[in-house]
């Protein structure tokens, strides 16, 4: 590994270096100055878009024009490259999500050998997005538990009735779970109609709480809503969520677009914490040499976007992700010089709980771990199963 | 190849079957017997998503978990699986794009391995995704051209104020450009804010069409504006450029959900053709053996989504699809067995002058042909080539 020069476009312009936002990507290359050619390529794909040599002299060229502002080779045929891109590419006034993905990564994405790692924002950026309302230490807040693992047991399967749904988040709840999050696959069914099944949970989960605090208990446990309905009314779906009693809710951000996440966590009058389900995400970070790292999409995009919890399959599960895949996740989740508040990584799927011991020693306390079909498979020791993983994440 | 046997789960359980919608996926295992099981494991992770063995009986078996309805060895380790799935998975009453592609690819889509590569809609969804609301014949209809490729001019770069912009829109619209679509980098920036913008490029293509009309010419020009906003306020964005003039909106399902198409299309009141730009949407096709297959992705999805033009890179130029990918997405766009209307393919992405004719044999009439860099670097003999490459594809 041998760094090569780093190379700075217009040099001599430098008044607002320090309002441009920086992105990392990652480019396959022959040579370096091959590698340098991708670089300045992604800086006219992301902004531009037109030949170099017809780009206009002026605030086109000086501005909004995207530049090289390092590289460096990281390993043989494999470089870093950092583009600065200057906060008039993602617009005007009032913050916009969708825009600022596109601007980092939109063409780009349907590019080979291009892989984006990481993002720092600028001042201005970090006004129009202040990452998670709550984060770590919010979301403990919420539940009352200062320290520990947090335990979330999920809640399905699709097809049960809202009573028995909420039968089931009244005896998870009540055994010691710190967060009852719906499936992600519950949204609108006949069998659970969303405004009744959401209602049925928010009740059964103050029910519970109300006995925990009865017998004691200082710790309560939060009910996340999955939200069902598109990008238009999800807004909606989220305050009728909170009416009814919810203390969270489940965004899909591969359904409903990184900017659904965003809207919500900027509303403070919303006030609820978010967490986000990789639903449909997968391939944006299973090819090598495509898409983002596990660790920018599901940690440092999640922040971004104001996520406070992100879920994320485990390794050794049933889905493809690494064992370093995942802790790159947790590790860009829990970065305190990451995007603003840290937040909660949430491994997840198909976890026996056997495997806890494990979990924990890799994940530690900052960490949300999901149990679902375990839960249900323990029938009736589900109670005493809840009791004892409790206990060992605290 | 050899055929292995179609198994249906639960075959005296037929009643529904017309009910059902299918998803076929590419599915790698090293024996046909890993094969049923991959198979099995999908029409689980994508319903109940639960141990098989915890699944209740009744309702939840019988009707919500997915059922393997076909299994066919395509080559040495790679099968096709088809699994059927009930419309009550994706809800109740209005229809819910974002749920739909939660059953059919949500969890799946973050395990290596599976690709996803057609959908067949049952009636109740064709009554739900009745699909684009003018396809090839409707588009063409607004442009008043019934036959020939038609030519897309691209409007752009980013930075340039909008009555910059408005003129590129005047001269290529006058010149005999078909469609004036604005860079899909065109969102809210303080350059050109989205409302400033939009009224000044409605204004020049009209202008332009009243020209155009005054020479005795029939066909006119229609103009894509490229909306800013996030999910929540996109379909009201759509709405400011119908109202300032715009012919049809530009989407980034990639950002903004798929949803966000389907809730457009399906508003009759909107009534303005879409057209779908692939931002971010790389990843799901460049993996091997995850995401979609290219015209699944860009013909099928866009399709069911209701886009009537599907934007995405032509083979060789600086995107990395290859020229059988290009042709799948083709097909697939007009494929008369598709989903509801056929639509519209659209290739670009640095495609010269000098490949029009290639690219009309591949492609055809029926085809959008996006030109947007060449046209700015053909500087004053822009309007000729504009008129060269139209009488071209006529």
């Amino acid at each position: 590994m041998s760094a090569i020069a780093m190379s700075v476009e217009s040099a001599n312009n430098n008044a607002d270096s320090n309002e441009r936002f920086t992105v990392d990507y990652r480019v396959w290359a022959a040579t370096p100055s091959e590698a340098r050619a991708r670089a300045a390529a992604i800086a006219l794909e992301q902004t531009v878009e037109i030949p170099r040599e017809v780009v206009p002299a002026g605030y086109v060229e000086d501005v909004i024009l995207g530049r090289v502002a390092g590289l460096r080779e990281e390993a043989e045929g494999q470089f870093l490259a950092r583009i600065a891109y200057s906060p008039d590419c993602v617009g005007a006034g009032l913050a916009q999500l969708p825009q600022l993905l596109n601007v980092m990564f939109g063409n780009s994405s349907l590019q080979k050998g291009v892989k984006l790692v990481n993002f720092e924002a600028s001042p201005t950026l970090l006004q129009r997005f202040p990452g998670a309302r709550f984060g770590v230490a919010g979301v403990r807040q919420r539940i009352r538990r200062d320290h520990g693992g947090l335990l979330c047991a999920v809640i399905k399967p699709q097809g049960s009735t809202s009573a028995e749904l909420a039968a089931l988040a009244h005896a998870t709840a009540l055994a010691g779970a710190d967060i009852i999050k719906e499936d992600h696959g519950l949204a609108n069914q006949p069998s659970a109609p969303f405004a009744e099944r959401v209602a049925a949970l928010a009740e059964a989960v103050a029910r519970a709480n109300a006995q925990r605090a009865a017998e004691g208990q200082r710790a309560r446990a939060a009910y996340f809503a999955s939200l069902a309905g598109a990008g238009h009314d999800l807004p909606e779906m989220a305050w009728r969520a909170k009416a009814a009693g919810a203390d969270g809710v489940l965004v899909l951000p591969g359904l409903h677009g990184f900017g659904a996440i965003h809207h919500l966590s900027a509303d403070a009058s919303f006030g609820l914490p978010i967490m986000a389900h990789p639903s449909l995400l997968g391939p944006h970070v299973l090819s090598a040499n495509t898409g983002f790292s596990h660790g920018a999409l599901f940690g440092m995009l999640m922040r971004l976007a104001g996520a406070d919890i992100s879920v994320f399959p485990n390794h050794g599960g049933r889905f493809g992700f690494s064992r370093a895949e995942c802790a790159e996740i947790a590790a860009h989740c829990r970065d305190p010089k990451g995007h603003c508040l840290p937040i909660l990584p949430s491994p997840g799927g198909g976890m026996s709980p056997q495997r806890m011991p494990e979990m924990a020693g890799m994940y530690g306390p900052d960490c949300v771990y999901l149990m679902g079909g375990s839960l249900l498979a323990a029938g009736d020791g589900m109670a005493g199963l809840i009791a004892s993983l409790r206990d060992a994440l605290a």
